[in-house]
């Protein structure tokens, strides 16, 4: 059909174009171009979000310093705030990784954008001779520095969602201890049994250990809020008025209520992917800790006859095809893997950030594929985690209890009284013996039984006062 | 409404179940507990076949061994051609990252199979007692010998395809070797000018590192023509008839036309991750190799002015939103990314296999999620790398024999005529004056014009004669 | 010979140990347990130090609070001051890689310092009756708080080095980059010619993202302020005298002039290797800028006729065994290795983290070493790429400036006069043609000769003005 | 002393060399310049013997050829024969990570060799009028082909001691598999207790997985039979006489006694890596194996009251500075460091392999360095786990079969007789009440007592055999 179409061309020559799409012909050729994933750049819709505000704030600074005829301008600010507002989210169809550094990602917009403010002045798509995607749309701007920007702000915006899922997370393990505060249990090191403690101490440490991170990804954070946005091509600010740096800058701050602030060095700002790298690495210490958290939790609830046992998680599902009444950690394990495929992307932000050359570092849009999956699934993982898993633990109170008064490891406690190689020749023998440490304590004459007692009690096994010899 | 769901139950409870879907209670669990990637397992479709296939098997050796009924067994056997068939693709809807080891997956299929069975021998959904998923579909099976059995089976239907991409673009990359043959230009060592070549021996040497990874693909693959079918729970082929194994395997050999045998020590088999890990091990050659083409072609047509500028390639897309005219490598800039997110995944492969404990690895779930992803992402990477690059690419002859001609690079082939240290002498003074290596050498009296002539040729700098000293 | 070696003996049994060594029984059995990488754990002689501090920190609490007596007390503190002044490193001799959480460690140390201390006091070696390595020398410490508070340490005392040597490369850049001020050149991104810049900012964006990064390795190095001295074993604080914690930390404080302060959470603080992962991720940042700069400089400095040649790195070595006169750049080759190796380093220490189980994490042996020699190859590396490369390297003006004129590259300039796509059909007549863009575009007469001219003049190409159409 | 030193020049100038050694200017150079592990080449003195061997069938060829005199290649191969003796390993002195893609490791080798030479024809050393290191000994060679010919002589020399490392563990394994045959204990699978299996089936998979891994670095090693010996620079076989390849490989193949020969494209196989990143991974994969094991043989072995405690490892060291009579699984933790770092080295090698431009991988010394360490310490690890661990464990076959008892898992030998669903009604009971299997299943009265015992006997659990329903 002639009028399903429109003709749009960009210098490699002309291309037909669907006529109701707001993308034209630049989008077109990447989505041929890169048929990679077969994931489209909307998967992160703060992404999107992300570059209608930088668009916007381009065009306030552009007719600010008038380069931008006012009513155009007007139109693509109008435009822009449908493009945060989400309604043209199906239209940003590039793939999410994509040759070009962003290019791609950037002329969609660009395209959008210009195409819409033509709709909102009453003209066809297309009439890029009114409303033009690098002209106007893009005035002021470059890939090298519009794409860039959009990306710290959707981390901006998509961040605090991570940090608020831990934030839970870490209060649902700190609601456990107080609960377990009580719990006496057998504390480990290296697989072997070592000195009591309470299971209120164990789950305290992992809601202390979360709630670190929270504090590193603020840390990070920061980092984001300073941009290049007025570098234009690879920080010379070729092409923008004097002064739009600033103004442009104060727009987007204004508009997305974060402190932005120019990078001092814009060259270097725009090949820079130290941040992203920063962040990567962050999120990997997020990853190692939940897993091993995770692998905790798999430890502990280990059995339910032939393992540790000393805790339950609620169960989720039949265990196994096969096993009837088997249920497995099903929680926790998708959580290891949720660690291990951030452990991974990890790598592939750091492998795209090495291959930066000269004055910009082209591999960018795999890093924002993945650094946005790792922010997601860490997310999840935390959410699943919590609600699925934490919060309906249970303790056995007795088995963790009797684990400990049957164990070696509560010799040590008479270390200060009897010394370390009496303690030890307790221990070897209790070992061989399978008796208990209490009686061949006595028996031995070292200490008295009262003492002895007063050491082996629970009260004072959970919370260890300091016994001077004699 | 009332008619609009069927109630299931497990050991967990009773669920309402959509009436029309196939999947069940456990299915339904599955859903709800791993909302992590949002990617269903059919994304594969070769594992939906796989799974389809080897429940054929198991149903088909089950009748042989009579323990499952005739009747039931053909309407499973016929369930799993629909299977096979992609008819039920969009049944098969939990999550790719799942905690369970598979079981998950393997009961997806189990539901599925049941129901798509006893709709075959016109009972209702959920008729259960008729046709089992665990009793009947899931019969001398476990998880842990169906799902990784499976995956192998996705994994041979799938690692051909990348084989052929490869030979494909090892064919264009000798096709333009061919064309190259006679084009001279600067060898180039630690970005160094070293010795001259031509063209078509470096377009060559692509298309020979290539086939070289296919044949690694051909070595790795035969690792997953071991199953441990029949392995049933951790190995011990606890529950299946005796001479399952054997029977099952055969069944399964002759559906997919594959030499495939059992595992000769089915505990380790059902544990074991290594086949995984090697094939992971060789897409990242691939990976590697990939990448390092690309940063070739990337370099060799760097410029145009300011650059190396020896070839072009196909310019698919304006490479600025700002700089008119530039167009960018984007083809091997996407292949790049694609080898940084496969040497990633590697690792996130690599981290999973080192996970495995005991008569089990439960991660293999992210395992096999990376892996196809990795086998796709290659495949597409070497399509598009072929398609939109390569076959288009061409040489810039004047500019490449220019180069060499210019070169000090072309003293070495003197050596042996003049001695090392001559040859030093002579590049170091050209370096400093500019002046072309054969004035300096006939200056030097150290070699007969004629013979200087000879070495100096273009011919002979392409195909090096050996001259001997006097 | 009867009077060359003392008998030692723990729970395993007896053993001959040299007559003249420090070390004792423990110390020999770990020697022989880990054979392992064949290198001990003085090669990094502040790990050593810091055992020391903290031994006679944890000596001077330990009298304070009167546990230990003071004659004993004394001669540990002095033993401890000859292990921190490097006087028995050679009696530091397990393996960098061992198994026991760094027991092996902590009772080489204590061994050492309790024989140090006989000496001291005039008694044999051996005579642990008198002093005893566990129960004075480790008096109120387990290995799970000795230990890892002296890696802390160590960490504290050797992070500053590689600080300085990270400033002084990046002054070297800065001044590299005042002396390139006024060199215009090419700037590229995709390899591809983009707009000019100076080569001044080249170098200045090196110097500003090294000191970027060490920002940031000041802030992780804060993170080891926080130490668990007093947590004993798994935390608890088992054993040592109440009040024990904040005066063995105060006392260390004082003793290496550094703000330690106990952790909040002790149990947590004894399993979490947060920080470490943390600081190897800044590390891994820093070797991938420190990467992604000397890929920079190896490309702007290839050639000499065949590549960019638009800066010489200092003349090292003889480049080739064959190929006379040839020169390479050696030593950014070289730290790419260093990156290289650090990035693999950094995995493990990842690796080593996420092995972490319940209350202790075992591996911290490897971690340390990794740590330990990331942080010595990237301080060398940066030395060396300092003193024998970056303050030499000398730059080609006028191929620079020739580069730019000639490029097409420059048509950036004109968009915001004519417009992008007219610039676009400018730079493509000019790559087809091989025609100066200046020509082209007074030909075309969309701009006037003056305008054109000061537009691509030297002086406007280095520092673009904005110029408004019309 | 002024006869303390000789001069020595190349094109860089004159040098001042102690007289005594050996090596000579570039050596030296390159001392100055890699100043980066402070370990010499000869830390692997395989590489050096590979070196000497790679010069001494140089020199054969040279001499086959004419285009080395006799006298002088006589005495260059008797001074290779002290190379490959090992006489001088002490010259071999420069970084083994170094600038320059090996030029300083074969001039080290070329310098030595010819000093040793003029010694032997009774010259001063630095008489290279007479003997030259470039001329004579580096004769119709390049560093870009004598160098990676002697890296692939070297690694053919020490994968075998890995191999047999590899095999004499998995012998042990399969020696204690046959001595544990008939110890019934639970299987685990995602930690949760499955069903009964012997603990020699268990040991027997260590030994299946770790033989599988040998035939994995066989197949690998024959990638290395493949050498490029005379292509000399970028693999033109410049400055090498006609014939020389094929002659030189002979000498190298009857020398040491492996089936070498030529790569057939001999420019790709000068700059392609993929058999190092190939052996890489499969080293990869023999650390996750081990790593794995490892793990198991810590959980194994966890307790010995508040753990699994199945089996015992040999008390290698105590365990603790203050938890007297702890002894901990300090084998096998070491191994699990060793494939950590394996494990990082192979991302090295990955990152090494993939920096790879044009004809040439500069990178090779850093993948030499980890490959050599990655062989030597996996070697050092299978030893060390088989001599002092695992010849040594011991099972406690009486708490074994009691967990097996008292397991809910032996339910699921009665699913073929009473179907999935009462089975797992019964496993739910028994873990809610705590009553054994075997009493619920007869209390239900689903199945026969005669049966039931048969089927839950010692005998049957540990070989189970299929029991067909009614």
């Amino acid at each position: 059909m002639a009028d399903s179409t429109r003709i749009e061309h960009d210098f490699l020559g002309d291309r037909e174009i669907p006529a109701d799409v707001y993308y034209g012909v630049q989008t077109l050729r990447a989505i041929e171009n890169f048929r990679i994933t077969g994931i489209p750049i909307y998967i992160e819709p703060k992404m999107i979000q992300a570059l209608g505000y930088v668009k916007k704030a381009a065009a306030l600074a552009n007719m600010d310093l008038d380069v931008l005829p006012e009513d155009i301008g007007q139109a693509i600010v109008r435009a822009c705030d449908s493009v945060i507002a989400g309604d043209l989210n199906d239209q940003f169809v590039v793939d999410v990784i994509q040759g070009g550094a962003g290019t791609s990602t950037n002329m969609n917009a660009n395209e959008v954008i210009a195409n819409k403010a033509l709709e909102i002045l009453g003209h066809e798509k297309g009439k890029y001779d009114i409303v033009h995607p690098n002209n106007h749309v893009n005035c002021s701007q470059s890939t090298n520095d519009a794409y860039p920007t959009a990306f710290r702000v959707a981390l901006l915006l998509i961040i605090p969602e991570l940090t608020e899922a831990m934030k839970s997370l870490a209060k649902a393990f700190r609601d456990k201890s107080a609960g377990f505060r009580d719990v006496l249990k057998m504390g480990r090191t290296q697989l072997q049994d070592a000195v009591p403690m309470s299971l209120g101490q164990e789950f305290g440490a992992f809601a202390t250990t979360i709630s670190e991170d929270t504090e590193r990804l603020d840390v990070v954070q920061a980092l984001f809020h300073e941009i290049n946005l007025g570098a234009t091509a690879i920080g010379t600010g070729i092409n923008a008025p004097s002064g739009y740096a600033p103004v442009a800058v104060d727009h987007l701050r204004r508009l997305i209520g974060i402190p932005l602030k120019s990078s001092e060095d814009l060259v270097e700002a725009t090949w820079d992917t130290g941040a992203y790298v920063q962040l990567s690495g962050v999120l990997r210490r997020v990853a190692v800790k939940l897993s091993k958290i995770c692998n905790d939790l798999r430890l502990l609830s280990s059995g339910p006859r032939a393992g540790f046992n000393e805790i339950n998680l609620p169960k989720m599902q039949p265990g196994s095809s096969i096993m009837p009444g088997k249920v497995n950690p099903v929680i926790p394990e998708v959580v290891n893997q949720i660690a291990f495929q951030v452990i991974g992307m990890d790598l592939t932000v750091t492998l795209a950030a090495e291959a930066g050359q000269l004055q910009l570092n082209v591999m960018e849009p795999v890093m924002a594929f993945d650094l946005f999956v790792m922010l997601e699934m860490l997310r999840r993982g935390c959410r699943v985690l919590e609600e699925k898993c934490v919060t309906g633990i249970t303790a056995n109170r007795e088995r963790c209890r009797e684990l400990v008064l049957n164990s070696i490891g509560i010799v040590t406690a008479l270390n200060p009284i009897i010394g370390y190689e009496a303690s030890a020749a307790i221990a070897r023998e209790a070992l061989e013996t399978g008796r208990p440490v209490h009686d061949l304590a006595l028996e031995k004459g070292l200490i008295e039984k009262e003492k002895l007692d007063e050491i082996l009690s629970v009260e004072n096994l959970m919370n260890p006062r300091f016994f001077r010899k004699g």
